[in-house]
């Protein structure tokens, strides 16, 4: 149940065969209207995006009594976690699956009583049940188990650095260094550990794995860290059907917005947020005193404190004085891996429900039944891979490229397309990519320092997060540190001023 | 680092060889002095009990700008988990091990920057290395192995109800009766399980999995419900290596204590919690304008409203006006089943480091390394069973008979001990057991009414969570809860009223 209508957001693309291609579609993300009054005062906290991450912290600091402003570049909140609410049916444009081994996310939904609320993606039983892979030479129909055991065994073989399938090397994932022999993995990438390992494989194995690493890291093998993903595995239990069913199975029944929406609203009620939506950030000025923030738009912003939320890839898309830390710049010039496209279709065929595609070096090469919407039909959703002159260039009208892509994990089964809906993340300028996915040596270099704090600037971001980094879950984490460390320091502050009696509002 | 000094608690006992069998430990857990300021005035919220479910309601509220009073019968913080700093290093009384995938526990370790601050009880490597399972006709040493692969084919031979090892019937266990399913199991008792499965066990998987189990649920084999098991068992992930690291293996290096510590401080840093220890509760009356709470000592405290965090199984021994739901009151008459003894013991020989040991029927039934203390001497952990006529009485000076258990596992090996320490739950009057399981058809008869709320008077515990029940985590989750139910119904009311420039200080 949705307690909030939908509104367009400029965000987002839809195609049906009446209509064609469009743009923007309905969210209950998008914040009407787009600022709450004016904001002309030193507030003590100004929060730069409204993603997860600065959600989470304006929520904190605003429940605990302090004077937050958010300034958001988008129309609605949300980040790279958004969904759609088309027809009744909320289509998840960025971030999805949720589980309660994911500590951050679940405490939020239990704060808003939704822990209930969910939903799962997968189904058996329906249709074309199995996994079909398309390849060079040779389409190949596995049954459930075929996939599972196909994959199990690859990808065990691709994380058995230890002989104990990364549980030895990674014994404590949220503190991934506590063993310092993982440094060694952060050398390599996907390519240079297939390199060991695949004359032990069989084609098969080899093919699925890579298919799936593709739209795992969004990168190439040849600039997808290893470290990161064995990291990942950790996180996820060190087995197969863990990551499936902590990665892809549990979403929420109302849609992400649905809880992001819960969270900024609670901010809201406390009376201490002002917010600012359409308005993307130029500049951020630290004067020590206090920090100022410019938009593009010309309106300037004043907080003793900034916690900025701006994801890796655009961190150099904004002018800071001082300058962003040397490694900042450097790691946001790099930029993490993760280019992957996601496009959502719903189809006029119920047999589809159940059914799994793959395709080798497809500009979609994975996709898989995830509900079937009021209508009846089919809602399948698919992912595909960085790869240069193969990924579809969904802002560039590709729609076409994206039916047909669909079309080809199945032909005769993707005739009646009723729907395609999808964000182009990498054409996104707030984005330039998906969930965060680094490369080689990436994570020994830049995770500190991208941590760090400069003066009164935080940086707080999934994409450096220390437990599910590129997940929701390391965005809330990452989002709570952040808004704990400015707690304790207005506190502090408070207590060398003797004022015991009230919360400080002026530092 | 603990941040505290240590205080002695009249709780607890040690044994030495050079003192005796002495009461009361020292703790950080302490507070002194046992109150803040003198409470006559109505408070907004009342909070009975400073285990983690009350700190953590009483933290949200009072960082949230509410008025909060703690009324405590002990001199301690932490209900059923605490730590003892003696000579340097923290033995934990009562609730001990925690995991990232417990979510409510793991957010609390990140709030206070201590999620790297776990250290691994259980390793290998270190002189006897193996398992001894003394039982009746032959003592049988196990490899680690060996030990693994006997209990672990005992387990899902237990838990094997649906073919996928409880997958299928637990699919989502912070949601347990997702899957109407799951009521039958809750009709039979361990012993009716074992009566479908055992002529498929051998009599080592048989005699090792019971003894493990007696030490699980902390009752008899009949008196323990086989839902809890299966319900738990979904919580690990369904997967004995994965119950072994999230319920046996990382600890806090500076004890538990210095977890409700930062909790309990994070409030009174607020300025808006009261509190008074040593006052335990006679009688709790809702006067519908407000509650009135008396103490055995002769105090009256009155609040608006209540967060009762009393345990199951002393719930009955307060008197309420108006008087529990008869749902509660039965079951608190009924009581959970876990009556586990456990005690500490620190030993000179570094060769038991890696030891694990088990006892068939033993006083104590199942021992482990659990860590080296400062003196060089090993610290090993053991749980005893609640059999009559086997339970140790510890309460009754009986540190001989905890000496001779221990001895009992390794002849030769206990000749040194240096030091016991152990809080005998079963006689302890506010908890009159250890953490909570169910007997058979309790959960389907109880949990619903456990969770009404009556009036004004909210009831929050570990022992009746959604989710991590019986456990620290459930605590958490369910205090939260509690202060969420609250901190919206104060925002309702101040919404009404149409006072929305400043928080509420009074309905």
């Amino acid at each position: 149940m949705a307690h909030h209508k939908s509104h367009l957001t400029r965000e987002g693309h839809q195609w049906t065969p009446q209509s064609g291609l469009q743009s923007g579609i309905p969210s209950i993300g998008v914040i009407k209207p787009s600022a709450n009054r004016p904001s002309t005062k030193i507030h003590e906290v100004l929060v730069i995006g409204a993603g997860y991450t600065g959600l989470t912290a304006l929520r904190d600091l605003t429940v605990a009594g302090h004077d937050v402003l958010l300034v958001e570049a988008r129309d609605r909140i949300g980040g790279r976690t958004w969904s759609s609410n088309i027809d009744g049916y909320p289509y998840e444009m960025g971030g999805t699956w949720v589980h309660w081994n994911q500590p951050f996310v679940w405490r939020e939904l239990a704060r808003y009583g939704m822990s209930k609320d969910l939903e799962i993606s997968p189904v058996t039983g329906k249709g074309l049940d199995r996994a079909t892979f398309v390849r060079p030479g040779s389409t190949v129909h596995m049954s459930r188990e075929e996939e599972f055991s196909t994959l199990n065994s690859a990808v065990r073989k691709f994380v058995n650095v230890d002989g104990k399938h990364g549980r030895a090397l990674f014994p404590y994932p949220h503190n991934p260094h506590f063993n310092p022999d993982v440094a060694h993995y952060d050398t390599i990438s996907f390519a240079d550990r297939f390199a060991q390992i695949e004359d032990d494989m069989t084609p098969l194995e080899l093919q699925l794995l890579k298919t799936f690493l593709s739209v795992t890291s969004g990168g190439t093998m040849e600039n997808s860290g290893f470290f990161e993903f064995l990291r990942w595995w950790a996180l996820n239990n060190y087995d197969l059907q863990e990551l499936s069913e902590l990665c892809l199975t549990f979403k929420l029944r109302d849609g992400q917005s649905a809880l992001a929406r819960r969270i900024f609203d609670d901010a809201v009620a406390t009376g201490n947020l002002t917010y600012s939506f359409n308005s993307p950030v130029a500049s951020v000025t630290d004067l020590g005193s206090h920090v100022e923030v410019k938009t593009r738009g010309g309106d300037v912003f004043k907080a003793r404190r900034i916690i900025a939320t701006v994801p890796l890839n655009i961190l150099n898309d904004i002018k800071w004085s001082p300058p962003l830390l040397p490694g900042k710049q450097a790691a946001s010039a790099q930029g993490h891996v993760n280019k992957c496209t996601k496009v959502h279709a719903e189809v006029a065929n119920p047999a589809l429900r159940s059914f799994t595609g793959y395709r080798w070096e497809g500009p979609l090469s994975w996709t898989f039944g995830d509900g079937t919407t009021p209508a009846g039909n089919t809602h399948l959703v698919a992912f595909g891979p960085s790869y240069e002159g193969i990924q579809l260039k969904l802002a560039q009208n590709q729609a076409q490229g994206a039916l047909e892509a669909y079309k080809a994990f199945a032909p005769g089964e993707f005739d009646d397309v009723r729907r395609l809906v999808f964000h182009d993340w990498n054409e996104d300028e707030f984005a330039k990519g998906t969930w965060e996915f680094l490369g080689p040596n990436m994570a020994t270099r830049y995770l500190d320092v991208l941590r760090k704090r400069q003066g009164n600037v935080l940086f707080a971001s999934a994409d450096w997060a220390m437990g599910w980094r590129g997940f929701i879950d390391g965005g809330i984490e990452d989002g709570a540190n952040a808004a704990m460390e400015l707690a304790l320091e207005f506190r502090a502050a408070k207590g060398e001023s003797g004022n015991t009696g009230k919360l400080v509002s002026k530092l």
